[in-house]
This record gives C-alpha cells, structure tokens and sequence, in this order.
C-alpha cells in the first residue's frame, strides 16, 4: 500500500474516464459491424480490430488506480461497466470493490460467482473484508473465513462485530506496536527489518505485556531524539484514544479538531484493538454529507445513477408517497372552504403563495438548527435566546412581504379587506413556520432520530396544511 | 504545534460547554443580585464571590484547546460570547479567530481594537495570517506585514495572490526541504539539529539549488533504508503534485482517492512554494458540503445562530424574494383558469396536490444529477441514457401515484372525468419534472454556476406553475 502515487495522475481521472469511453465506442463500432453486416463472427479481420480494441482498452484499465477505476466504473452505464469490470485485472478486483459506491457495488458483485468474490476478498486486509461482508453471500464469507490465520480471523470477528456508525467499524489493524522498555535506537533497527511500516504511520503504538495501551510513540520523536532514549521517556503517554463503541460522527471530530492522522482504538479494558487513520475519517465526512444531502431530496440512499428504473422507483417511493399524503390531507383543508373560494375566486390564486413562503422561511430555520443540534451547540440555556430570534426573523419577514402580497392582492382584486387578510395571514403561517422550525428537529433529537431527514417534508407539509388553513380560514371571518 | 494531544479531552468538549455555561450562569446571578439589591458595587463579599467566579471561569477557558473554545464560542449567546472571549488568553486569541466559523469571526474581531487584532495577528503563520486577512482593517494587515521579515513577507504576498478555492489558498509554508545529493544519515543529523517537525509531516521535500522540486522522501522511508543511501536514491521522484493554481476540490478528491497526507505545491515554473496538508482539506470538504446544505435552503452563508434579526433577516432574504416571485407568477396563472375555478371549485382543491408530487419528483432528479455533475461522472456519451432513465421512473410514478389520485378524486368528488384530468395531470406533470429535473442543473453547469445553489427553487417553480398550468388547462379543456 504505497502511500504515494508513483505517477501525477490526478489531474487526468477525467481524461482516462473519456479515453476509456472512445475505446468502449469503437468496440461497440466493431460489434454492431459484425452484426449488421451479417459477417460470420470469425471473419479473421473483424476480430483482430476487436481483439486489438480490447487488448488497448485493457492496457488503458491496467494503467489505473484502483480509485480511478472506480470512478470509471461509476460513470458508466451497466452494459458498458460489466464490460469493463471483466477486463479489470482480476487481482484488483478486491481493492476496487472497496472504492465503489454501494449501489455500484452490488451491481458488479452480482455479476461475479462465488469463486471470483472469493478471490477478491482474499486479496483484502481483515478490516476490508469486513467492510465488504455485508455485500457478500454467506457461504463465501465463510470459505474466506476460514481461509485466515487465527489472528486474522479474531480480526475480522473483532471489525464485523462493531455496528455500522461506530469507531470500530471504521478501525484497522495495520498497527506497529512497540514496548516501552526499549531504546529508540532499538526500535529503528526493528522498523528496518521490518522493511515496511503501513500507511498513514505517523505515529507507534506502545503497548504492555497484555497488549494495554501505555502511550504512542510519533515517527517524528523517534527521528529526532537521541537514540540511547528509551521508548517511555520520548513517547506521549496521553494522546486522543478512542474506544472501539465510540460514535463515528465524535471521532471525526475530534480528527478535525486536533488535526490527527491516525489514533489508537482501545476497546473496554483499555487493550489495543486497532487503529483509526484519518483517510478512513475522510470517506465517513464525505459519506455523511452525501447522505444529508440525498435525504433532504428524499432519496433513501446514494443511487447508481445508471440503477434500473424499477430500482431507482424503490428507492425514491418512501418519499413520494408521504408527500402524498401529506399533499392529500393540505387538499382536504381546502376542501373545507369549498363554499368560501366558490365566493371570492381569488382566494384559489392567492393560497399557494401564502403556502409556499411558509414552507420556504420554515425550511431555512430548520436547515439553521438541523445544524445546530449537529455540532451538539443548541443547549438548554441558549434554546430560549434562539426561539426569540428566530420569532422576531419571521414577525419582521412577515410583516414585510405581507405587507407587499397584501397590496399586490389590493392591486389585483381592488378588494383592501382581501389584502389585509393576505398580509395577516402571511405573517401568521410564518410565525407558525418559526415555531415548528425549531420544534420538529428538536423533537425529532429528543426521540432519537436522525433532525436531518424528515424534517422538511415535515415543516412543509405543516405550512402548507396550515398556511391553507389560515388564509382561507382568515378569509371565511372577514370576507364572508 | 503539538499534533498529538497532550490530554484526552476530546470525549468531554460538550462537557466542558455545559461546565462554562454553569459558571456564565453564576456569574450573571451575582452580577443581578449586585444590581437587585442595589447593593453598593464595592461590597466586599460580593466583589470576591464575582472575582472568585470569573477567575474559575478563566482557569477553565485557559485549558481548553483553540478549537474547543472556538466551539464553546460559537455556541454562546452574544453577550456571554463577547464575556468569554474578553476572558481567553490574549496569546492565543489568533488562534481561536483561525478556528471560528466566519459569521463568529466577524463578531469577535468587531470587539477588538487595532492592537489587540495586531497582537492576535502576529502570533499566528504566514498561510494563517492570510486566512484571516479579509477580516483585519487594511491598517492591521500593513502593521503586521511591516513586522515581518523578508521571507515571511514573500509567503504573506503569495498565499494572499491566489483566490480563494484554489490550493494556494489552502497551502501553508511549513516545509522542511533537502538536497538529493545528501545521504539520510546527514538528512537525520540535520532533523536532529533541527529539533522540531512541523505537524503532519510525512514526507521531506527535495529540491535542487533553485527550489524546484525533485522529488519527495517520505519520513518512512528515511526510517526504514540503509543510513549510508543518498536521498536520490531513495526519493519517490513522481509524487501527487499540485499547483497554487489548481482547483481546492479538485485537490482533495485526489487527497480522497490517493489517500494523501501532505503533497508539495508547485508553482507554473515546478518551484516550490508551499505544501497542502489532510487537515486544511478535511476542512474544505467540510466547510463544501456544509454550504451546499445551507445553499439549498437559500442561506447565503453560515450563520451565526445568535446573529441579530437583522443580519439574520439579510441573510435570508434573496431567497425568499425569489420565492415570492415564482409563488407570484404561479399564482397568475391559476388566475387565468378562474373561470374555471368557479365552475368546479373541486379543482382549487386539487391543484396543489399536482404541483407538489411535482416539485418533489423534480428536486429528486435534480439531485442525482447535480451529484453526478459534482463528481465530473456525467458526460455527453452517458446522459442520453440518464434522461431515458429519469423519464421512465417519472412515467411509471406518474401513472402509479396518478392512478390512484385519479381513484381518489373521483371517490371524493364522483365525477369520472375529473379523476382522468387528475391522472392525466400527474403524469404530464411529473414528466415535465423530469425533463426540467436533468435540463436546469445541466444548463446551470454549462452557464459556469454551480448547480448546487438554486436549481431547487427553479425546479419548484416550473413545476409549480406548470402543474397548475397543466391540470387547470385540461380541466377547462376536457370538464367545461
């Protein structure tokens, strides 16, 4: 695991990504010739052009980075990835299956048999194995299993028994462990026999006689004190550990915090069990992210772009179908004034507007705390503080746009009453917005599940259902 | 620049918040019992119960890491924030600046005179200096570039010269450079000599007589090989290179897939002029996604949970008056149909259901493409089937969810056509969602803006007034 590239390619991902794709083309080119033209599948010249396309296109593969592969692979539709993915070089598959989106992922598994997944999952670190686990069928972890040293296989007990979101899923194993009783001459000599230390190393790990964590020893004390020192007079007996049940979201920041590279993981008894490495913190910033971002829209995970319809229809329907409902019951308030809009036509106009802004200004408060509760920086004591500022933001936005909406509605309909309901009502369904902007996601905290996801469709569906209602309700009082 | 902690406190940042708020709380309390009992101000006891409170409260303060009470700072209220900050150490007030979020930043620095910023200021590295400079009164900046030497001078001048989202304007300048003429033996006698690394060093830097960059020697492998090797020899002289000018996310998708470290900064001539580093890119991604999250509800920037009303309300306002125009235009033309409206006033009932199912189905789209467009994954060869894609789930939920809407109306309103209209509505309406779902984010890209900020609103709107459009236009066709 080269911690450098030995090659400045990545500037180009893009232009392998578009190279590979011309060489894709001129296959199907080829294919579609053969076909067409009706030429007997062994016409010797045809399949030199084919078989030279393919050896190119291959070579082109070959060249890549197991990340950059998996970028291609992302890119591509599904003929044309499976394609790819059978010229990738069978003992990358391992490593390229890590780097794959999930959704990617298990199209490409699909489409291997129990031997090659086999095969791919040997080639991989115990750590990495685990994270391929969930993905694979049983009767292959099993073999591969039972295909490990015994300490690889606690390892691989130990990753898989941590649950997804904690410290310990995201550990590895590729730890270099030292005792304190040691010179640092001593331990240099042990690192050059070693011949290799593992990626990230910024830092050894020292440990006891029952594998206890006493301290770590950073490369960089080692290369600059006297190597007569012992290990226990240099090393950091107090550094940021983490403990195997640690929540993934803590660790990372205190990665960002205290700007690590890579931490010890200790599990109850303060024994060593891993290693935490801040490309792996990385990944699981990057994910989260994505995640958010994918929930608010109301898509249940990352999607392959290039998923079946049938696929891509599961997994955006949860979704679809709450906002249904939540559209239907709105449909219903409307229902009710029936008698009113069968009066004054105009309300059917004006409705949508009060509704919309509602939603909108609702939205931003709680995007604004969804935020808050996040960083763990919305406290008993400063709730009161933020619910004021947030009521005073939607009084004044209220006030202000209605104020505008009402005398456009004047304009329209030169109906003042109609305008001054109009203005009333913008400012009520936005304060409404205000106070369920703030009180769905804490809510939402308080039981436990995730403010990010629901939130929205949530704080929508309140301002539209209410903002209906106090518009046309407004108007039934005054108007009728 | 210690980069280990010297103490496990990351499991206790929230503790340590509710620790400074309980003591801001007791502070407060004598500070009213002072006034309350209109007590004179120099009663004794009084006078020590308040110092004995604030010097805890310091001494608490004093042990925090920069980026702790940076956090602690971020979640207190105006005035309790402006308390805390006047009670930090002066001496690491630069630091904490550098740690804040910028709506925060801006608050502090608006209490501090020009001697104070100086101060802050000089205590912090060149690359850091230049993070903070678009804050400082231009007088501050010239103060303490003056108290720089020529060198520093030179790195102020270049990290200030290259725009914000490049790599120059995340590199920072703690390089520690070799010649390869040299063996590791002398290269450790020198880091020695030395006596300090800078934090998250990796890898030396090697250059030739004018600074440009040969290659790199990881500090692995100036561990591991013979002392007696020339650093020639054992330099990786192809490493992941960027330049000042290169794009900042293009730089951290290739610290994510390559999982890099640090890696040199060159300049156009090969020179080098700085090194990026996994923290400042951890940072950037962050600080990436934490903007599209607070784009897409239309915050134009981070906010201040404690801002007043008013900047809040400045903050907010773009987007909430573009909404109000779209609602307004959606409003006309459900005006234009009120004819209609009042013949069958069931369909201002029904309409928002239309336009909702289709904002909804849109804003899904549009995030899978702007996330493809985002990862440079969509490409002219790929989109034709992307588009066949998107339609063919919207025509299935179209005529899915239609269905059954079309079932409900007429249950509802026992009117047959009217549940067809429905049907029919839906479909075309989540069609043209879809059409708008892939063609605004991809015309946003082209135009050179990010897609990320506003092609929800703009999806709305179209589906808003064209889902209006659509269902009132064959109601008035197909039921007048």
């Amino acid at each position: 695991m080269p911690d450098t590239r030995d090659t400045a390619q990545h500037e180009s991902v893009q232009e392998s990504l578009t190279r590979v794709v011309e060489l894709l083309h001129k296959h199907e080119l080829v294919e579609s010739l053969v076909h067409k033209q009706d030429m007997p599948r062994h016409d010797l010249v045809q399949q030199l052009v084919h078989k030279q396309n393919l050896a190119e296109l291959q070579k082109t593969l070959d060249a890549l980075h197991p990340a950059d592969m998996a970028y291609i692979l992302e890119a591509l539709p599904l003929d044309q990835r499976l394609l790819v993915w059978e010229l990738a070089r069978a003992d990358r598959d391992g490593e390229i299956l890590l780097e794959v989106s999930d959704a990617v992922r298990e199209s490409l598994i699909a489409s291997m048999d129990s031997d090659e997944l086999r095969a791919a999952a040997e080639q991989l670190d115990t750590d990495e194995i685990a994270d391929l686990a969930p993905d694979l069928p049983q009767e292959v972890i099993q073999d591969v299993f039972e295909s490990l040293d015994k300490e690889e296989q606690a390892q691989l007990q130990s990753a898989l028994s941590y649950p997804e979101g904690t410290v310990g899923a995201l550990m590895d194993f590729d730890m270099v462990t030292i005792r304190e009783d040691v010179s640092l001459e001593a331990v240099l000599i042990d690192l050059r026999k070693l011949g290799e230390l593992p990626s990230h190393t910024d830092k050894l790990f020292v440990v006891d006689s029952k594998a206890k964590l006493r301290g770590v020893l950073p490369l960089k004390r080692l290369l600059l004190h006297n190597p007569d020192a012992l290990v226990a007079a240099v090393m950091s007996d107090d550094p940021v550990i983490f403990n195997g049940n640690d929540k993934a979201s803590d660790a990372a920041s205190a990665f960002e915090r205290y700007d690590l590279v890579t931490a010890p993981v200790v599990d109850v008894h303060h024994k060593l069990v891993g290693r935490l490495t801040v490309d792996e913190v990385m990944d699981f910033i990057r994910d989260e992210a994505e995640s958010d971002v994918l929930a608010m829209a109301g898509l249940r995970e990352e999607e392959d772009m290039f998923a079946t319809v049938w696929k891509s229809m599961q997994n955006r329907w949860t979704w679809l179908a709450i906002n249904l409902v939540t559209a239907f019951i709105a449909s219903r308030v409307i229902g009710l004034f029936e008698g009113s809009i069968e009066r004054i036509v105009a309300l059917a106009a004006l409705m949508p507007i009060v509704a919309g802004i509602g939603g909108n200004s609702g939205n931003q408060t709680t995007t604004m705390i969804v935020r808050g509760l996040a960083l763990g920086q919305i406290h008993p004591s400063n709730m009161r503080k933020l619910f004021i500022k947030e009521l005073g933001v939607s009084l004044m936005n209220g006030l202000i746009w209605g104020s505008m909406l009402g005398l456009l509605a004047y304009l329209l309909y030169r109906n003042a009453a109609l305008g001054a309901v109009m203005t009333g009502a913008m400012a009520l369904n936005l304060l409404l917005a205000a106070v369920m902007g703030v009180l769905i996601p804490l809510a939402m905290h308080k039981l436990g599940r995730d403010p990010a996801v629901g939130s929205s469709v949530m704080i929508t569906a309140v301002t539209d259902s209410g903002g209906f209602f106090i518009f046309l309700g407004l108007a039934t009082i005054f108007l009728m």
